[in-house]
This record gives C-alpha cells, sequence and structure tokens, in this order.
C-alpha cells in the first residue's frame, strides 16, 4: 500500500479517484481519451500514475485484464459512449475471470444529462443512463459521479466491492465534476483488501471434517483449478499439497501452476487429459478442489466424471462439501486445513504417480512441424521467470502439453470467457506490470494469426513501451479450431493473409530504425528448434527492449492432441438433443 | 425486392432469416465466425448471399453501418458473448443515427441454457440472457430463438420492427435451433416496407397552414438535416425547396446534399458557419427544417439561435409546428406539401442568397498545407458519383468546407454517435453496397490517424475486397480535435507513430505483389495538387481495384477554421457552471 500522506487536504474528486488506485499498487492506468474525460486524465499523473495509452478501448480493456492479473488491481480510462461499449468485452472477461479492475468513464456535463440535451456519443435522445444500465450486467458495483457530494463515499464503496469480489466495476465522472475539490480526509482510512476473518467455530468444524475424511478414505487427491491462481492462493495451495501428500492435478484453466512438487499428476481435462490422469482422478474417493470452475472448456466439453459427494471445493467466499457451502474464505480455509494435515497423522494413501504426467512430451520429431511437436518443445524453452500470455483456442489447448517441471512460470488464458484477441492486449498490460515489479525475466506472447488480427493495434504498444516481448504466432491459414468443430472448407473460416514480418515497419517505424523487432519463420521442426537454441533469441527480455515475432507454419487442420479430442465432444453437444 | 418462389416449403430456421433478408435487398452479409453460429453461416449462401468476413466485430457492425447508408438495410452476424459485445459500439451508432440493420448472433446449445451449464462465451453463472439484456437498451427489437417454434413469426416481427424504425434489431439463434426446419409460407407474406397511408384529413390540414404560414411571413428558409439523408427523403426534399423558391441550407450531419438548386446558401452549424448563414437563418420567420438533429455536433455546440415558434420540422413519423406533433409519416407529407406550393401562389420572398454561401472556398494558397487549404481542395477533386465516408472530428468539420456545386455524391458521416474509428469500417461496407449498386464511381474515405488506429484492420478488407478505394489520412501526430477542446501538450492526445506506407504490405501482401497499392504523401499544397491532379489517381475505382492512401501531413493544432469555432464553444460547455 502506497503512501497518501502527500495528500493535500483538499483535493479534486479525480485526484482523490487516482490517490484510491495508486494505494492499490497500481502504476499505470491504460485507457483512450475522450473530450469527456481530458480534464481527469490530467489528474491522473498528479497522483503519480503513468498513463499508458492504447490504441483503441478494446485493447486498454484488455491491457488492464493483463496488468491485473500481474499486478493484482488496473484502471483503464474511455469516454462515455462508444469509448466504454468498446471496452464491455474487456470487462466481460474480468467478470467472468475474476480479475479486479476499474473502468472509469468519461461522462458529459452534469448540467447537460440534467438538461437532457443531445450529446454526442449519447444515443441522441437526450439520456444518459443507457451504458450504466447496460454495463450493471458485467460489473458488481456502479456508479456515475454527477456531484462531488459523496464522491470520496461512492468511490470508496465501489472500489471496495472490486476488491471483496475480485471482479470489475465501473466508475462514472461527469467532466465537470472530475476537477471539483472535495476533503481527502477519506485517503486514511484504508480500502479494505482482506476479508474479515473466519468465523472460528465454523472454520474449526469444516477443518476437522476434512481432516476425518482423510483418514476414512482409501485415495485423495487435489485438484489445483483456475480459481486458485485468480484468487491468488499459490502459496497456500502449494503448502496444502505437501501437507496432504497426495497425487495433485492441475486443469487448462490453471496451467502454470507449478509442477516441480513431487506428486504431480498431469492435467484434467476429462476426455482432453493424457491417459492415466482421468483414471487416477476420477477413481478417487476424496477430492480437494481448490478453486473449480466447471466450464465447457475447462472440463473437456463437461466429460469430466467426478461424484460430488467427494468433491471438497474452496471457493473465494465459500467451501463447499457435497451440496453444502460454508461460509469461509478460501485463503484462511486452506491455511486451516493445511495446518491440522500437518498436526495429524493422516493415513498412508497412494502418492506415487504411476502414470506419465507429460506423455504429451516426447513426441517423435516431424520433418514438418507439426502441434503435437511444437508444444512440448516450448515446453523446453520455457525458463524460469517467464510470463506467458497465451490465446484462447490453438494455444490454450497447446499450452498444457508444455511440461513445466522443474521452472517456476507464471501463465495466464482466458478459458471460460474465451474472447479472441485477448493475448495480445492482456500482453500489454501484463508485461508492463511485469516489468513495473521486477519479476518477469522474459514476456512471452502466443497466438494464431486470427486472434491477433482481431487487435493487432496492441503491437504499437508492445513495441513503443520497448516491452522486449518474444510472440509466436500460430498461422495455420484461418481459423482451424472452428474448421475442426464445424466447416472445415467453408469461406467463413479463412482469414485474410496478412505479412507478419512487416508488423514492426507498419505499428513501430521508430523502434525498427533502431533495429528493435526481428522475425523469424518456422515451418520445419528442425527450424523451431535452431531458433528456440539460438542465445540471443532466448535472452531477448525487457532489457534489451527487441520484440521478436516467430511465425509459425502449421496445417490448415493440424491441431494439438488435446483439441481433437475435445473439439470432437464440442460439435456432438452443439447438435439437436 | 427479390423473389421467393426458389425457397422449398419446409426451410431451415437460418435459411428463412436469410431469405428475409435478402428479400429486402441485402446481397452482403458481414461478421466473424464463432462456434455457436457456423451452422448458421451454412445457409446465409444457401439463401444466396455472400459472407464477407470481418477481421474483427467492430468492423463488422461498422460495415454493416456503411452497408446499410447505402444499400438501405444491412446484416451482420457475430457469436454470443464477446463476439456480439465487440460489435455494441456499432450498433449503437446504427440506433443513434437511424441506420437500419440486423445483428444476428450465434447462442449456445437451447439445451446448455435450459440447464444453465457454465459455457465458454458466459458470464460463468449458468445464465444467458445479460446480453439480450444490454442489447435492448440500443435496438427497438430483439429476440432470441431458443425453439423452431414461432421462429418465423418472430423474425418477422423483429425485421418489421428494424424497418419501421429505421434503427438496428436484434437476433439470437440458438446453434441447434438454426438448423431446425419450419414452414417457409411466411416468406410469402412481405415485410412491411412501407408506413401506413396518412390520415388524409389530418394531413391536409397541416399542409393548409403550412402554406398559410408561407403566405403570411416576410422571410422563409428551408435547412435539410441530417435525418432527411438518414430517413432518404432526398428527392422529395429537393422537390420541396423547389417549390418553395427559398434559400436553403445543409447542417454538417446532411452534408453532402445536393448544392447545386439555384438558392443554396450554405451549411448551417450555429458558430461554425460562414459569415452570412447565421443572419439569414436566424432572422427568418419561417424555418422549414427537413429532419432536425439537434446534437451538439451539428449545432455548433448548441450555438444555434432559431426561434421554435418558427420552426416546421419534418421527422420520420411525425411533422411538428411549434411544440405540437403531428403523426404523419415524413415522406407523404413532404411531397403533399411540395404540391400544394405548387399549386399555390406564394407571396413572393427574398430567394436570392447574397452572401458567399462557400467563402471557405477560395482561401489563399499557403506552402505549408493547411486545413482551410485542404478541404476546399478536395471539394475541386470530388466528382459525380463519389462514394465520400467522412471520419467524425476534424473530418467531418472540415467537410462541410468542400464545395459541391455542380456534383452529384453522395456522402456520409457520423456527426451525432460520434464513435472515432467509424468510417474506417463503414467505407469497407459502403463501397462493397455501392459496387453492388453500380452507383459509385469511385470510393473515398477521409480519416485522421488516431482515428485510424482505431479499426485498422479494415485495411485488410478494403485490399482483399479490391474495392479500389482512395484514403486520405490527416496525419496531424496526435489527436488534435481533442487537443483544440483540452490538453494541447499532454502526454494523452499524442498517439502512436506507424508507419501508413505499410499498410499494403502489411494488410494484403497477396494484392501488392500485384502493384495495387499506393502511398503518397502530401506536405505542401503543391504536393496536394500535383496528387489530385495525377490522372492516374483521379481515375482510380472499383475497377481496377488500385487502393491508394495519400498521407496529408498538417500542423499539429492547425485545424479547420469551423472546428476552430466551434471547439471553444465545447470546453466552455464541458466547464462547471
Amino acid at each position: 500500500m502506497g503512501s497518501v500522506s502527500e495528500a493535500p487536504r483538499e483535493i479534486t474528486v479525480g485526484r482523490y479517484l487516482f490517490e484510491r488506485i495508486k494505494q492499490l499498487g497500481v502504476k499505470s492506468v491504460f485507457g483512450v481519451p475522450g473530450d469527456y474525460e481530458l480534464v481527469l486524465l490530467d489528474m491522473a499523473p498528479e497522483a503519480g500514475l503513468t498513463w499508458r495509452g492504447s490504441p483503441n478501448e478494446l485493447n486498454a480493456s484488455y491491457a488492464a485484464d493483463g496488468y491485473s492479473r500481474v499486478n493484482g488491481y488496473a484502471a483503464f480510462v474511455s469516454t462515455f459512449g462508444p469509448g466504454e461499449i468498446s471496452a464491455y468485452c474487456g470487462v466481460s472477461g474480468q467478470y467472468t475471470e475474476y480479475v479486479p479492475a476499474v473502468h472509469i468513464v468519461g461522462y458529459p456535463p452534469s448540467r447537460a444529462m440534467k438538461d437532457h440535451l443531445i450529446m454526442h456519443h449519447s444515443l441522441g435522445d437526450g439520456q444518459f443512463g443507457m451504458y450504466h444500465e447496460m454495463t450493471k450486467n458485467i460489473t458488481v458495483a456502479t456508479t456515475v459521479l454527477d456531484s462531488p457530494v459523496n464522491a470520496a463515499a461512492e468511490i470508496d464503496r465501489v472500489l471496495n466491492a472490486m476488491i471483496h469480489y475480485s471482479r470489475p466495476v465501473y466508475i462514472g465522472v461527469a467532466v465537470d465534476v472530475g476537477p471539483q475539490k472535495i476533503s481527502s480526509a477519506g485517503l486514511q482510512t484504508p480500502l479494505v483488501t482482506s476479508p474479515p476473518p473466519n468465523d472460528a467455530k465454523l472454520q474449526s468444524a469444516v477443518v476437522t471434517r476434512i481432516v476425518d475424511a482423510f483418514r476414512k478414505v482409501e485415495k485423495a487427491v487435489v485438484i489445483v483449478d483456475g480459481c486458485a491462481i485468480r484468487n491468488k492462493v499459490i502459496r497456500e495451495t502449494e503448502a496444502l499439497i505437501k501437507a496432504a501428500n497426495v497425487p495433485y492435478f492441475t486443469t487448462f484453466m490453471s496451467k502454470g501452476f507449478t509442477e516441480s512438487l513431487p506428486n504431480f499428476g498431469g492435467v484434467y481435462g476429462g476426455a482432453g487429459s493424457v491417459a492415466g490422469v482421468q483414471e487416477a482422478i476420477e477413481s478417487a474417493d476424496l477430492v480437494l478442489w481448490v478453486g473449480s470452475y466447471s466450464s465447457d472448456f475447462n472440463t473437456g466439453e463437461f466429460s469430466e466424471r467426478v461424484r460430488p459427494e467427494v468433491i471438497i471445493d474452496f471457493q473465494r467466499h465459500f467451501v463447499q462439501i457435497g451440496s453444502r457451502k460454508y461460509a469461509l474464505s478460501m485463503r484462511e480455509a486452506l491455511c486451516a486445513v493445511t495446518k491440522a494435515l500437518e498436526a495429524s497423522s493422516p493415513k498412508a494413501m497412494p502418492t506415487a504417480v504411476t502414470w506419465d504426467a507429460n506423455s504429451w512430451d516426447h513426441p517423435e520429431k516431424p520433418e514438418q512441424l507439426t502441434q503435437d511437436y511444437l508444444w512440448p518443445a516450448l515446453g523446453r524453452y520455457f525458463q524460469s521467470g517467464d510470463l506467458i500470455i497465451a490465446e484462447t483456442g490453438t494455444s490454450s489447448y497447446g499450452i498444457p502439453m508444455a511440461n513445466l517441471k522443474d521452472k517456476s512460470i507464471t501463465m495466464y488464458n482466458q478459458t471460460v470467457y474465451g474472447s479472441i484477441g485477448f493475448a495480445t492486449g492482456a500482453a500489454v498490460g501484463s508485461f508492463v506490470a511485469g516489468r513495473e515489479a521486477g519479476t518477469m525475466k522474459r514476456g512471452i506472447l502466443i497466438t494464431g494469426e486470427g486472434s491477433l488480427q482481431l487487435t493487432v493495434q496492441a503491437f504499437s504498444d508492445l513495441l513503443r513501451f520497448e516491452l522486449g516481448a518474444t510472440i509466436f504466432i500460430i498461422n495455420n491459414d484461418g481459423y482451424t479450431v472452428e474448421r475442426l468443430i464445424h466447416g472445415e472448407k467453408a469461406e467463413y473460416n479463412k482469414v485474410p493473409i496478412w505479412d507478419y514480418s512487416k508488423l514492426g515497419d507498419m505499428f513501430g517505424p521508430l523502434e525498427v530504425s533502431k533495429g528493435k523487432f526481428k522475425h523469424y519463420s518456422a515451418r520445419t521442426s528442425d527450424d523451431l528448434e535452431a531458433i528456440l537454441a539460438d542465445k540471443q533469441f532466448a535472452e531477448t527480455n525487457p532489457a534489451n527492449g527487441v520484440t521478436q515475432v516467430v511465425e509459425v507454419f502449421l496445417g490448415v487442420l493440424d491441431a494439438p492432441v488435446t483439441i481433437t479430442l475435445i473439439t470432437k465432444a464440442i460439435e456432438e453437444f452443439n447438435r439437436v438433443k
């Protein structure tokens, strides 16, 4: 938490807002300027925040998403109407994936709203509440400040909701309200960044029940799922796994969680798992599931078969045993269970992983590059300290095939919401945050050419912010995932042909003139291995500021084994029943 | 209206929908594929429609907007969730500017929705109605087809609302419902493309009152405003002007309406008008205002001063005299007034335009190019048959300075909603429609570099659809309009530096290899004149398929005189009162 003592006793509404955001550890604010917010933008640097303009609002919202995943919180600014609406897709993704961020929206003058004037960016009917109504569907709290009265309290209420639910919120500020003066006294009361302590009696009862279960069953496992990552209980979950000393698994959504503990069992995604994993989990009579998220793409299209009665699920605000939910915070409950397991002597259970948890890791080497060869090869290329953003679709299905043993990396994707184009925008924000925090050795983006096209503008930010990113573009001449689902040869699954070697010339002429953009092509397995083995390539990082693209050419219908397994289930599922 | 006789007696829900769209004269459908809509997309070509994939959904919605403005109606398809939300900005613009278009959304399987499963693209809570709720704020009718029962009736209801209100609508189709069979009998009943006839007695009374007013007053004028264009009463308005034989004016929103009739008085935008125009209008004691739209940007930030009691306003569904609205359709009412004026002998009134309606048209020629020189020069370059799309901001404020006398052109902008990035996407759709209709000799896009960056993906469509477009990019190193409003030197008003000469290499490598992309730079007035005078440049059109960009370099704070006048009013307006 930053210091607030330097703020004067009377400050503007906008300054108050940005001081609060700074208190949450935010250093960069993303967004696109617009005339209803220009005055407000002057106040971000007053509070010590850095403005990071985005080429469009969708990219700004994705950048905020990526920034928040790494930094903990994020803020982005857009104008009323077209600006904010263009960011709603990013906000919906934040909501779905528990990414806390505040969307600040510059509103028309309060007088114009009261007089119902037909302002630009409105729908032309003198109304101003419709976007606010829309955004209520995709946020956990909202306010529109059309007066300085209560502005501080409203800001605090909304930001506290963002923290509590770990989800996005919306703060509209009328252009004439932002510069009005209010007391800064509220800044001395910290925002509520921790939940209240769990009820001791309830927690004790639940912990006892869990430890008792451990004594009774024959075979227990731990699954680390997406909401463990999103709720940032990574260290707590590692401690639990050590104390429980049973096989543990990750999922498509939690891929990136350490695979270095002794009893790592593999990635679980129902029918999309390696042989052995499914059997090991589905035959267990106790499953400690940390942060389950049972979405179609995270469960092999609902092909998981774990009996509900054996599951103990830890969620942000409750622990669920069977069908009963207990109001306990996840972090404290996990620590309590770990402590109790350490203190007790749970019954000895099978701990050994008798199957090959990474059986995808050693494919034969084909001449023409294949997906099944690519992803394990990337796994070998990854190093500790990497911050990796993988796109929805082929990339998020391929990444589980990368073996992360003995590597401490950070990896994000958008498994549930699944908006293509997300990764490129999110990479900008993630890499900015990773560099600010000093925790990122290399920033790596993995996306497809179809996905890249949606938000290609982000490239100019990757370049001008000198993030030293490495970008793998999976070029398979169209929407391969869609082709596998339906329309193998259909016109609509083609995407325009672009020349990705020109990304530097097009989007970063200044950087390029300094020789800071590189493009590589990989068509064969040998091409790929040569690039990955190149020392200069492997050492690229924010410090040298080179942006490098590897265009990986793959067969039009080639897909990772995971996706082949699951897309069949998807088309089946989409059919009339 | 297309023939429907070839449709079989039983057809799929999707085919029914696309047959209805074809009946409205739509030939191309825009959109982005997604797995919930792939099956549906198979049915568009079955109905004889051409699929025009867009690189992202925002561009698809803008393309549909541009297509509808030229063609009359448009359709575009996206997937549930991220796809549709990314298009809402385009839908809101359609709503605000009375552009009829149908947004078709591929929904998850009906069974998954009934079972509240956590599907990708949802918010992860088993709910499916939230996007539908959001879209109700920005459309005039919606439906989500989760069963074939009533599907035909629902499609007809929603499309009829689109036609009636000339605004966007929303049709969701569950992925399993699209292929289900229904009767095609409904297709024999045409959609309702004309309003019912006006009440004869009411119309007669209103017409009499208008003709009487003409007899009584000393000085009448006609203003042709945005809703005359949007409601496509162009010929009717021309006839009215001839019959009334008084000075007539256009506005920022209606710029493009013929200036070739004898008594063209200039462009009216309050304080943003040439000398003489404001006085001529504001001293009139009768103003026939065809399709007024009193938004800030269309009225010189509300600096128009026309007394309400002298206005007779013709709108789509009513005629307003003073404060009273009469339920009469615009088109029929205009014709009736014209007929009555022709039959009567209205009192002789001043008809001569005694001021210089195009005083902006003859600036001195500066060495370094200026905005005030640029826009009249473009006016000289324009030819009859041009289809011109001008971006919000500098371009839509500059275009009024172009003299269109003796030229029959078509011109669109987005004056009221004012979403930057609109023009580039809309140009794709407009030019496709203009080429299909055979009415477009040249397609011209005028935008700024900051605006272009939001939707630059559209370039790949301009290239691959071989639209033969000419694109003027006003490069003034940032958001000049914003700078003039607030933050002249602020960091947030800078935009990334791109190399626009690489647009062809980047987005259209195949086309470029055929030498079909050209880039010109204009820094001086002579540069510009030389380019515009070049025969090959001037003759570029869809037939030769060359895409050419003119990058026009202008001073960072240089702006057309119109904008300098109005932005002062805007900052003043945005200030605390």
